[in-house]
């Protein structure tokens, strides 16, 4: 999928040329959008008035000795979505989208975000703010300089910057006179008051046995090991994101929407095992399996979470070295241990670790895989049927796809708010509907459908994109050249430890070859019932390398501004390679596609396809029929199943190529030359 | 190319799995290296005695109060390739492979170095010498950590070591009690003392005019423009690679083997220009033509070499800004700079200028490859008589294909020592022939030829790889499918600012289809009469994304171990491709080659080329033919001219494919049928 965070870093990853445009519209005469050049301005009902909450926090920023505030758009554990009381960009600004950063000084106030973002933030903000269309930290730092006064201070909560982006900062407004001041309080917060959303009191569960991969004693073990053969010897590892903690302990929650993870940290030490959470949540079950070994090492104390800052701080007192994920740690908590006490790796053991998926893992992702399909082919035909009618529209369809899968067994609902985009509403890659301005399915135009499920056994994510009347050529085309990207990416067979980054242009060579391309990464990883989104598999830069037991989504698109958009996503497990000469201790990986749904036939052009892409396309169609036809079966959906056959049958190249050319040259002649003969 | 630091740049930047091993042969009862495990030691008579050396080099550590002194193998410009004078670490320890860092401490002396030079270092250093055989910087740190006690110091020339490299050994050493310690003299230097080969005193001289490019004046003018537009406002580049110097000033020396350049540096401002040179070496045209327009901007003050640390530290006591290129700039260079005001890049305005050549430039290259194909076919004919007789082994084979380049027009020798392997030893990615041991060339081996010229007009570097006998089946594979890459490779269309890492693999996917793959870099860029390996253009991680205007080597491969190597080099410019639907601001790019001498017919399979790749042999063997054979015919070449038409017939695929079958089919059967039809 594509709507949050992980499209935000797969396009600020991307090369400049690479960028897309957003879409051009005009700014004037529209009553969605408001206009703060007219006396008074004019703002549309979609707006929130700031005005009281920017007076509340500038007093309080006064008190606090700043001159300006940053406020960004995540939580403290670096999350890509963020639960409702972490939205404080959101309250402060009026401004929803997941990505941006915004900047409160005494007179004035601002808010960065990318083009994906600027209608949005048009249609949200009021004319208390400014709407800052460059990009960001450089902008940032340089307004700032612009806006505050040598000699005084910029605030900021160290518990929502990474180290990175707290050091970009720092260093932009090095020399210059000006201090970068780490507020105690966040100072959003303080002014939200009792209107902030409390903190969850919902249960924080135990991942039935059944759905386990491994115990978490044995996950325990097997970072300990890790820490024993560094060559830094670290003493402990210490979690600040929520999967790190959700998975090691295979606990479950529910405080961030579309993600079962909980609020925690945890410090995993040589010899001891914190785990920094609301206590009064677990179930009972839950802090009996992990305080069952105490006293001893596979013991967990349970600490009250607002106690891990003291706690670390406390440990690094010790002869002690504090092993940390740099990508995603806090500058806050990383600031609580002494530089030489830090052994600093992008990714913790624990992100590293739960990357890779054992046999177990493996087989629950390929099974929830198979149902999912169920759902999502019901929802294929469903539409084949109503679309035609005029009876579907962008967020009914939406509704119809969430409904299907919380139909289905271990079903723990959307793993990600679907995308369901119709026409040009499919060129913006952050679409979604809402039940207030929706389109209509049509015949006419192309439909996008991106959605995704959580189970008990595993997280799932896949990109269908429709055309049931006559696609012009173009479209026909650049799906095709989409589909080529996915296969050839999807049958590529590479070596061991290759990063995703070097191979990512094969989704890319067929739009490439006709000048087409996408402004976006190619694909992410994927948790068992964890985030839809897991870092640090995937295609970019600041990915690991691939390894078997990975999964990774693979989704190439195209989009055509103000017309349409195409993306045709997959979840594939890296497997070992057979290969003719490559043998040995590294051997050759490709990639398994355990996502299952046929691909629109409508809008398929066989003729550009190569042989090559013919023959995955047909194996990979014959697996489905493998796999998900006796689920269809079972499930006594006869309609489905005869959809699933219909739109599975083998392929074979367009008259005008050599094959077929050979082919049929035979067989007319034949049929010339001897009439008789039934060729 | 690749016998030089470029392939270990490259070799360093894969991913560990990739690294291929060296060639395994035990140690023991070999008389061609040395054993220090019997009394007295082995030594063969290829080693050099190191006692006195050492000896004066520790009474020398003792003198500056070092415990322990690092010597690497470059010098004051981060040169790949150095002068013989500042062969340091040949002098001091015996070994004279290109790659390698040695460690003198008051009782032990270590060399660092990869596995491609094991066995020459194993028959060059003496038993005063350790040999370690593992990575680098970590594993000195570490070493140094266990050999030099806490409270002592180590030294270094830090204008010997790259910033990074310099931060990288302070980083490890940091609150563990050594002191990174500066020397102001070399103390290599001054042990070498008389025997140091003296600086040079050659001519340094201007470009012939048709030969330039830009005038420098017009370079100097380019880069101030960049200064300006620079957001840090930079107000002088400081210039610390030989051939900034040399390109920015249209001058040319031959300081170095195989490189045209001269010891110098240039401090660039926006109201000056210095350069440090030993002024009694510029040639009286020269000189005339740096100080025409003197005084005022573009005038010349031409300085002393050795007083560019002055000069630069007075400048920097300005209100002043100063920008670097990082990756080659020394950190005792580096420092002389206060860091607040240092704007670091990282590669200098230059580099980058340099690396995009503009429409005179690249018609020089192309001509020059014209010119270059005449000889290169030369030898290749000359190999296909001589080889049947075994009358050429891979020395004599070097020195001929270096003569006839060298009787080509505007040429100024070999761009780099001359590759010529036969068999195993093309297995070998460093290998050279000497006089004293050279294999003879053989029709039942693979051969290896990369070789390349310097031309008034430009720079060549191609390697073609052949068989005169029978290729086994493995060969024939692996050469077709090397091939297939770099076709792959030289034909994609790819946007505007691509990084050449993002699309090298597509020169590897036919080797690993099949589990095969090569372990070093893909390309390089290369120079107008400059550098044959020209920073910052190519495939690897650090390079420069790709741009209109450059030219960059193509060059994958496959090496069996104690068997064969298989190379296939060419040169090719990016240029704009024509794409169906690409088209506005950022056109999309491919390549054109510019080598243009054909492959060898008997190791290509074209059963298993695919039509696209089979359409682009063909039409680069037209282009070969239309370029290269009215050359030949000029120069009355009649026996090459017919060699060159022989191998450059077009290819179709084998008989066991789609489109050959099916023509086959409809003549075999419209012969059958009717056979009195001619078909």
């Amino acid at each position: 999928m594509s709507s949050s965070l992980w499209i935000t870093l797969a396009w600020m990853l991307l090369v400049p040329g690479w960028a897309m445009g957003g879409p051009k519209q005009s700014s004037s005469a529209r009553s969605d959008i408001r206009n703060c050049s007219t006396t008074p301005p004019y703002l549309p009902p979609t707006v929130t008035d700031t005005r009281a909450r920017l007076d509340a926090l500038r007093q309080s920023m006064q008190t606090h000795n700043v001159s300006a505030y940053i406020i960004p758009a995540t939580d403290a554990h670096m999350s890509e979505y963020i639960a409702e009381r972490d939205a404080r960009l959101a309250w402060i600004s009026g401004f929803t989208g997941s990505a941006g950063t915004g900047v409160v000084t005494t007179g004035k106030a601002a808010l960065w975000t990318d083009s994906r973002y600027w209608t949005q933030a048009e249609r949200q903000m009021d004319c208390n703010w400014e709407l800052k269309k460059t990009g960001w930290t450089d902008s940032i730092g340089e307004w700032l300089l612009q806006e505050v006064p040598a000699g005084e201070s910029i605030g900021l909560d160290p518990f929502l910057f990474s180290i990175d982006l707290w050091k970009s900062y720092a260093h932009v407004l090095q020399d210059t006179g000006r201090t970068l001041l780490p507020t105690g309080d966040n100072l959003v917060d303080l002014v939200w008051g009792q209107q902030r959303p409390p903190p969850p009191t919902s249960q924080i569960y135990l991942l039935p046995e059944a759905f386990v991969g491994s115990t978490w004693q044995e996950k325990v073990s097997g970072i300990r090991s890790q820490m024993e053969q560094h060559s830094w010897s670290p003493t402990a590892v210490l979690l600040s994101a929520l999967e790190e903690t959700a998975w090691l302990f295979n606990l479950r929650g529910d405080d961030i929407p579309y993600n079962p993870v909980f609020y925690s940290y945890a410090l995993l030490t040589v010899s001891s095992v914190s785990l920094f959470v609301d206590r009064t949540r677990l179930t009972e079950e839950a802090l009996q399996a992990l305080t069952a070994q105490c006293p001893g090492p596979l013991c967990v104390q349970v600490e009250e979470y607002g106690q891990v800052q003291a706690a670390v701080r406390a440990y690094a007192q010790g002869d002690v070295r504090v092993w940390i994920g740099a990508e995603y740690t806090t500058y806050g908590l990383y600031s609580v241990v002494p530089q030489d006490k830090l052994v600093e790796s992008s990714y913790s053991p624990v992100m590293t670790t739960k990357a890779v998926k054992n046999a177990k893992e493996q087989a629950m992702l390929r099974t929830c895989h198979v149902r999912d399909a169920v759902g999502v082919i019901r929802y294929l035909l469903w539409l084949e049927k109503n679309v035609p009618k005029g009876s579907v529209n962008e967020f009914s369809g939406a509704r119809h796809v969430d409904q299907l899968r919380r139909d289905l067994e271990h079903s723990k609902g959307a793993s990600f708010e679907t995308i369901s985009a119709s026409g040009l509403n499919a060129a913006l890659a952050h679409y979604s509907p809402s039940n207030g301005s929706s389109r209509t399915l049509s015949v006419d135009e192309m439909y996008l459908s991106d959605s995704g499920g959580q189970y008990l056994d595993g997280t799932t994510d896949i990109t269908r994109t429709l055309h049931w009347g006559d696609p012009t050529p173009l479209q026909k085309e650049a799906y095709t050249r989409v589909l080529m990207g996915n296969i050839d990416l999807a049958r590529l067979v590479f070596p061991s430890k290759t990063s995703g980054r070097m191979v990512e242009a094969f989704a890319r060579r067929a739009l490439w070859e006709v000048g087409l391309n996408y402004g976006h990464g190619t694909g992410h990883g994927i948790g068992n019932f964890l985030s839809v989104h897991e870092w640090p598999v995937g295609f970019q830069s600041n990915n690991i390398p691939l390894a078997k037991g990975m999964f990774t989504s693979i989704e190439p698109g195209y989009y055509q501004d103000g017309e349409f958009g195409i993306r045709i996503e997959d979840v594939a497990l890296v497997v070992e390679a057979q290969t003719k000469h490559g043998a040995g201790q590294n051997p050759f990986l490709t990639f398994e596609v355990v996502s299952l749904v046929p691909y629109d036939r409508n809008l398929i052009d066989p003729s550009i396809l190569s042989e090559e892409q013919i023959q995955y396309l047909n194996a990979y169609y014959e697996t489905i029929r493998q796999h998900v036809g006796p689920e269809l079966q079972q499930h006594r959906l006869a309609e489905e199943y005869e959809w699933l056959w219909r739109n599975t049958q083998p392929f074979s190249r367009g008259t005008l190529v050599a094959t077929s050319l050979g082919t049929l040259a035979i067989a007319s002649l034949v049929s010339l030359l001897l009439p008789d003969w039934q060729a």
